[in-house]
């Protein structure tokens, strides 16, 4: 994999070009073993033309980036992995992206993304074994990080389209607390869940990517924050794991509790069960809002899943989602308690490594997190017996962002030591 | 005016069809004794169509609605009140949109807006003075209710676009609570600020229209709530306001106890004076940060006062904004103890009658209810010694919008009899 930090530090250090990092991502491009279909649209001219004018001082350091094409970008299609807005062009770039270029990144293009960020699986294959699933919905941008085409790419996550495919890609991600990251020019799913989050390499390449676009103070490089504590919640509310991602829970535990971290089992509260059946709620009803006119007028160019997705959520009344957001919000002031004996929670990721490319996977273990709004973090190191990755998931207290990546980056640190 | 109401219920009766509603409107715009400029794209022939095909069942039973031209229209043009997006067509409605015609509501056209919404005097003029303006940002919408050209429009709220102008033209308006409205499709401009709110001529039909578009119990007519209690406030914190408007809310208390109503004064928190400073750091920093791509790619075609603006906000250090959200967080969570001993709070709508052409108004008295997300309704029915209308605001507890509608249903009734 391409690790974000090290090669903005060569940059920095003047040991490489912007030109020769875009033509590193041109020959890893070329050179896949099997073509995971990570873009939906390559840009790999605007990125030599762009990098051969740039003299990197911002912080992503000529950095190229793959944005998920539910990004809206102005040069490139922005086609919502829908045939509805095939060749589609906005208007205008979403502040994502200007910040990105601003901060002396390059759009290296746009990423394989599920149909409307949904569950449709899309072409885009599992580097490590092209008979599994990337995961969804950030699929192009897991898959494209984890085989080494480019350093740092953008997802959403609505459920868990930012956590699950970072876990079955095996690279790090982040998904940030709710609004960290601006999501005007984003495709709108579920606007009170939707979050752009950050893949990358290692957890330390992740808060680069994600201090150098916001501007917060969030790397976690090069310093020594100590121990935390952790707590550990198996989240039963949300079904069974399998028992690769019991290993990869149990493997982290142990990893840590050897490197001289505390772990402790935490009971959570009982309106976080509630949170989390709530979700469906919210996701469902807001997904058939937002994607209202596509449903009336562009249903012959829907997935079965979505379309059934749709007209459940338009069947849900009001008071149910009202409803549910009182949930939301009763359960958000409960974290308060939670997080106020431990630095990070630690659970699943995903359910146990990719399936089968038949669906992308279960957001089980996601979608409580981000309802409530919590910066969370994707950890990859462990192994199936498989040979697929399995990550496991460091979640913090709302905006404690750089909590949660000091304590996915000790963790990291841990497993590889262990 | 147009009795949104009272046409519904003529349309249900049988006593008028849409296609009369609808050459109604196109009459009173053809005959008004100045062009106020409401529409930046009016649609007769659309609306016509549709009205001869509409067989209206829905809660808006063929009413014709006015769009603020910053909702995404499939159909019509969508300019931002921007020559950036001249001519400009979205792929798709809003979902605002769609429930419109859901509801069995037509449009009628798109209404002026502010330059992105924001501060930059349009063309539209109030219809009770054309020297002054009719307050933006959602000056059409308000000016054209007030002028009886259709009997709801739609506008949105970042500081006080919807309760401003309609103090100044005399009409009721609703900003609602947060996010009951769905913004997706809507040209965001501060997103944690924006809010759709809906016009009309007495609060009654703004309670109407609301329910029938929302599909929630809205409706305040017809029924007895009892007699709220208010708490008043005149909002120091945020500056004087000029004698007319201190007149109106003298008139508005005494014709509230006159009522049987119970009035008192309340002193707000002390987290609310640094939430109203708060405001500007939000509003200007997020503003920078949607509108980016216009900021770099498109900054000699806009106007001063917004370009301004957005330099400002682009200046502002992210630990301030973070800082701001963090005011706002808790100064929501102050809103508990505010409204429990009360129904609504009672406070100026605006600093005065409608000022002159050469701005839209000051919104201090909108901004912290904005922030807030409070529901917040104007109340029209005082003039000053000008002739010029002056309304009150009715606001009321986070999800109580039916409370705040109600109150400002008591008090608009309070106010016809003293």
């Amino acid at each position: 994999m391409m690790r974000a930090l090290d090669l903005a530090e060569a940059v920095e250090a003047g040991d490489l070009t912007p030109s020769a990092l875009v033509e590193l991502c041109a020959e890893a491009i070329a050179s896949q073993p099997f073509d995971i279909h990570a873009f939906a649209h390559l840009d790999l001219d605007g990125a030599r033309t762009r990098a051969a004018h740039l003299q990197p001082k911002g912080g992503l350091y000529g950095l190229p980036v793959g944005v998920k094409d539910i990004i809206d970008t102005a040069r490139m299609p922005t086609q919502f992995g829908s045939p509805l807005y095939k060749g589609y062009k906005p208007k205008a770039d979403a502040p994502i992206v200007v910040m990105t270029e601003d901060a002396d990144g390059i759009l290296l293009g746009k990423t394989v993304t599920t149909e409307f960020a949904f569950l449709n699986p899309p072409p885009t294959l599992n580097p490590h074994d092209p008979a599994h699933t990337p995961g969804g919905s950030s699929s192009g941008s897991a898959a494209g990080v984890a085989a080494g085409l480019m350093p740092l790419a953008y997802g959403t996550q609505t459920g868990g389209s930012v956590i699950r495919p970072a876990s079955f890609c095996g690279v790090a991600a982040i998904k940030p607390s709710y609004r960290l990251l601006p999501m005007t020019g984003v495709k709108p799913f579920a606007p009170l869940l939707d979050t752009l989050g950050v893949f990358g390499a290692r957890v330390i390449d992740v808060a680069f990517g994600l201090a150098a676009v916001s501007g917060r103070a969030l790397r976690v490089d090069g310093q020594d924050f100590g121990a935390p504590t952790f707590g550990v919640s198996r989240f039963a509310f949300a079904g069974a794991a399998e028992s690769e991602a019991e290993a990869a829970l149990t493997a982290a535990i142990r990893a840590l509790e050897k490197a001289g971290a505390k772990v402790v089992e935490v009971d959570l509260p009982a309106v976080f069960a509630e949170a989390h059946a709530a979700h469906r709620i919210i996701n469902n009803y807001e997904g058939a809002v937002s994607l209202s006119y596509e449903h009336r007028h562009g249903r012959d160019k829907l997935s079965p899943i979505l379309r059934d997705l749709l007209d459940e959520g338009a069947a849900i009344p009001i008071e149910d989602y009202d409803e549910a957001r009182g949930v939301a919000h009763r359960a958000r002031k409960a974290c308060f308690g939670v997080f106020e004996p431990i630095d990070a929670l630690l659970t699943f990721s995903a359910p146990g490594g990719a399936p089968g490319v038949e669906s992308t996977g279960n957001p089980q273990f996601n979608k409580l997190v981000t309802l409530l709004g919590l910066p969370a973090v994707n950890v990859p190191g462990y192994r199936s017996a498989e040979g697929l990755p399995v990550g496991v998931q460091v979640i913090a207290a709302f905006g404690e962002d750089h909590r949660a990546l000091a304590a996915g980056a000790y963790l990291e640190a841990a497993l590889a030591k262990s």
